[in-house]
């Protein structure tokens, strides 16, 4: 059972059979085909050699699949975390260089050591804070970025650095250089991906192919335009007309340079592969929980990190860079007919086939292609949309998608993320410091207590009676001191403060604090404070404290009791004075 | 009405008569005589000349008098922000010199400007950060480092540092130099000074003083040690033996040097005064609160910030420290008679007139005795109740006060609060990322729905019904979706899946994303999702989402609608087939 659970594995291996095996080889080879285009591509985004890219294809998706929980995800190179990737090597080293392979493995190193730790304590719940405004205007603004930063290649020139300001500048600057053989490419490239992309699955079908053929043939356009381009480079010499191609592969793998590693470069390294972590860990998760929810399977998150974390330890064994799960290659991956994770293991002997026999057909492969590649698939990420959407339910969130935009695009990803997720818990520490207290009373007749400004209600001049929306817990704990002294000194006449507890799931020693300071003050003041409605866990937890020992009025069970019983006394002591 | 919020004292100075004045002056002298002994300690503390204490306590209680809303608070030299100023401090001066009163004066100066600005933003809440645990923590290990840090000067000898480790090590390898006069004078200083905290009110009560005036001059052991032990050293040589005294004063008041201010030190002492700020601040408040609840009065805690702001602002412009509203400092100013805020402002003038023409009076002040009075006031502070007390509360929290704790006696003060503060999130984080989700039945009979664990309920197996007693928000939205999809996966039965949404008080965009996603995934998996008592400010958010569009099943009014409806479907449903 608990070996199971560590090696998801042996579950679907079990009933695995001889059929199985065929639909998943075929599926395999499929799937390998297609998913060459943006492997290459990716790694090219992470500014290492393209080739690199089926280097992170092998050992990652092999681990991954007896690791993961998904039964569809395909783990490799994805475009986010190859940019996130990029801009993290770049401040150490020149791409092209050992020492940018030694960083960018380095850091794939790092990001599964970081994804293992946060199993190991479950501290999963850490990728929570990342909130939607902030995860969609990162993804936009990245998108673009990466975009604007494929121009180079489409162009034939050159631009340097990994935000706005600079890369457009410097392609400004170099735009007297662009090569036309290039750009020519490119735009036949970016056209007939488009139209193969709107029209080729449509035409596959009026030819007679069938439903789950054309949709799955339909998304061959990248590998059929980069084997056309390929070819037509390598027939006319584009090359020599200054189109560049990836040109010969290296035959040594790259590996760890461990003495060209230091420790201040490790400690600089630390928050980008913590980022790339978490980024890659939310992305990957929500694309396995999607695709489990058709078939009703379920998805481990906590197993799901030690799936990621060994792939990333394998991405940097193999002297690649950081990988997790895409959803692109997941589309894929299941259109190619994939029924088990088995295709992540057989598609990674194929692609180790193309390694060892094949790579000198990638010779010609023109680089301006991978960057269409790329700009097309980026995008459709840039999502406008979104931002419309939710200018609607909340301009607050709103703003702050806007704002995570602004900084990744003008300071850069990390710095917009970081910046987007302290934005999200001030936002949301700002709301909870805020707590809806309503003053209520009862709906004449009954025996319900409801909010005073929504409702015609009694209520009796020397008790008060305030109901709480909210935990309370550090964050509110002050405010309803001074939210409660506030009503108190409002009106003098106030002999009774009854706090109803209906909404409150929780209390800390902080909130615990304030509530003795409360009652202390409140006493000074004059004023009894009593309790009512208190859940069980609540009432569980403050039994022996303090408060309730001090506590200068009674906890009443129901507000009713409460109510009844204060007027009472009320009357009573009227009568006697 | 705007002039009197911006400028409480225009509240009270309308009523204010002849009466009142006589009354607060006379209060004020006896205040003043009171107030010196901690003034001269705290500056000590400060790291600079005792005397700074003094100018630090005439233009910021005057502001603080005119432009805060308590009526008690004594505002000057408080214990904790002097060391602090100290720790900030020390890392680009040393103690004593010109630059090091420079460096103190900007961050009084930047202390004030953050306050200023937190209340121009509204963002007072951000003191909410301070938890309970991490406050307890932070103030028993100060203190504590407060008193070991004083050791030196009790015993005549020297040491260096401000944290556990260092202070103690130097202190031990200068043993040898211990001063016998010195450790005398602190020896029968500390003993009379707890005696007479202990003895002396009691006393003067037996010979027949007032209650008042008992309890007042009980409170003044520090000023009578003070005088008797400044005789003592003046006539007796002491200093001659080695004993330190306060000495010459200097006749320059310090100023801002700004030729010796640069970009760096003022962004590396940002964190400090921001810190400063809010520990002041938070400190502040609440004892302006516990003053102002036995008088039923009011604290506005955003024109607090602006008091404490200027009263920073004008202590930098007499040359001195950050100060803030201290606890011992307004005790003494009430049990002195004090009945407006103009005591602050008369008090501020004897203080000046001190200054002008008493203060040779201060030469043969021995630097034991401050020493002395700040410590006996530190080990009060020192509290291990409260741990004891937390740790039956929650034991989570106690371990956040301890490490609170222990990281600012190894680590020091600011990275003790920071580190508890970053934990007091992520606890938090983590609590509410684990929502409480109870699978509901109803109590057969009634329309009432209860938890299946803790009552005997009716359920229908094709039927799930889920209460979630939390929010629902960035931080727990992703943690629903695996629940829900967890509980679909593991009951192939079920057909309709209810939320039951009376605990939720707000939804954000990333919970509105996730309950789409749940939609879209349980349809997926052949569920139909409905929604039921969902609160009216929540349902006015969701009314034009795509999730209500889009929802695969209805929103119930009420719990029992939803399950009368659909079990008479289910029921339909069979008949049918």
């Amino acid at each position: 059972m608990k070996l199971n659970k560590f090696l998801p594995a042996l579950i679907w291996l079990k009933s695995y059979n001889r059929t199985d095996i065929q639909n998943d080889a075929l599926a395999s080879i499929v799937f390998t085909i297609m998913v060459i285009p943006q492997s290459l591509a990716y790694a090219m985004l992470a500014g290492l050699p393209a080739i690199t890219g089926l280097y992170a294809s092998i050992l990652p998706s092999i681990l991954y699949s007896l690791f993961g929980t998904s039964r569809s995800l395909a783990v490799g190179p994805v475009a986010l975390t190859s940019v996130m990737t990029a801009s993290a090597v770049m401040p150490f080293a020149v791409s092209g260089t050992e020492q940018y392979a030694t960083v960018a493995i380095l850091l794939a190193f790092l990001s599964g050591v970081f994804l293992l730790v946060l199993s190991l304590l479950q501290l999963g719940f850490l990728t929570n804070l990342l909130s939607h405004p902030v995860i969609s205007g990162f993804i936009s603004a990245s998108a673009l970025l990466i975009v604007i930063g494929q121009l180079k290649h489409l162009l034939g020139t050159q631009s340097t650095g990994d935000t706005f300001v600079p890369i457009v500048t410097s392609l400004y600057a170099h735009l007297n250089a662009i090569n036309l053989p290039t750009l020519i490419l490119s735009i036949a490239a970016i056209t007939s991906l488009l139209l193969m992309r709107r029209y080729f699955s449509p035409f596959l079908k009026l030819i007679g192919c069938s439903e789950k053929g054309a949709q799955l043939f339909g998304k061959s356009g990248p590998i059929i335009v980069l084997v056309l381009t390929t070819i037509t480079v390598a027939g006319f010499s584009l090359d020599q007309l200054g189109v560049n191609i990836i040109g010969a592969i290296p035959s040594e793998i790259p590996s760890l340079k461990l003495e060209s590693v230091n420790m201040a470069m490790l400690r600089e390294l630390l928050p980008s592969a913590f980022l790339i972590s978490i980024v890659g860990f939310v992305g990957s998760v929500s694309v396995a929980q999607s695709f489990a929810a058709k078939r009703r399977q379920d998805i481990d998150p906590n197993q799901e990190l030690v799936g990621l974390g060994l792939a990333n330890i394998g991405s940097a064994l193999s002297g690649a860079f950081p990988v997790t799960g895409g959803f692109s290659r997941t589309v894929l991956n299941t259109d190619s007919g994939a029924q088990s994770p088995m295709t992540g293991i057989i598609s990674a002997l194929f692609i180790l086939l193309i390694l060892l026999f094949l790579t000198p057909l990638f010779f010609y492969l023109p680089i301006a292609i991978l960057a269409a590649i790329i700009s097309i698939s980026m995008m459709q990420l840039v999502n406008i949309e979104d931002f419309r959407h939710l200018w609607r339910f909340s301009k607050k969130e709103a703003i702050l998608l806007l704002i995570t935009f602004s900084v990744v695009m003008i300071e850069g990803m990390q710095t917009g993320l970081i910046v987007g997720v302290i934005l999200s818990l001030l936002f949301f520490l700002w709301h909870t410091s805020h707590p809806h207290i309503a003053i209520v009373g009862r709906v004449p007749g009954t025996e319900h207590f409801r909010n005073v400004q929504r409702f015609t209600v009694e209520t009796h001049p020397s008790i008060l009676t305030v109901r709480i929306d909210e935990n309370l817990f550090f964050a509110n704990a002050r405010v309803l001191e001074e939210r409660l002294q506030n009503l108190v000194s409002q009106n003098k006449d106030i002999k009774h403060l009854v706090l109803m507890c209906t909404a409150v799931n929780m209390i800390d020693a902080s909130a615990l604090q304030s509530l003795e300071k409360i009652t202390d003050r409140l006493e000074d003041s004059g004023v009894k404070l009593h309790l009512s409605e208190v859940k069980g866990p609540v009432i569980d937890k403050l039994k022996d404290s303090d408060l309730i020992k001090n506590l200068s009025g009674k906890v009443f069970l129901t507000q009713h009791q409460a109510i009844q019983e204060l007027e009472e006394k009320q009357a009573d002591g009227q009568k006697k004075s």
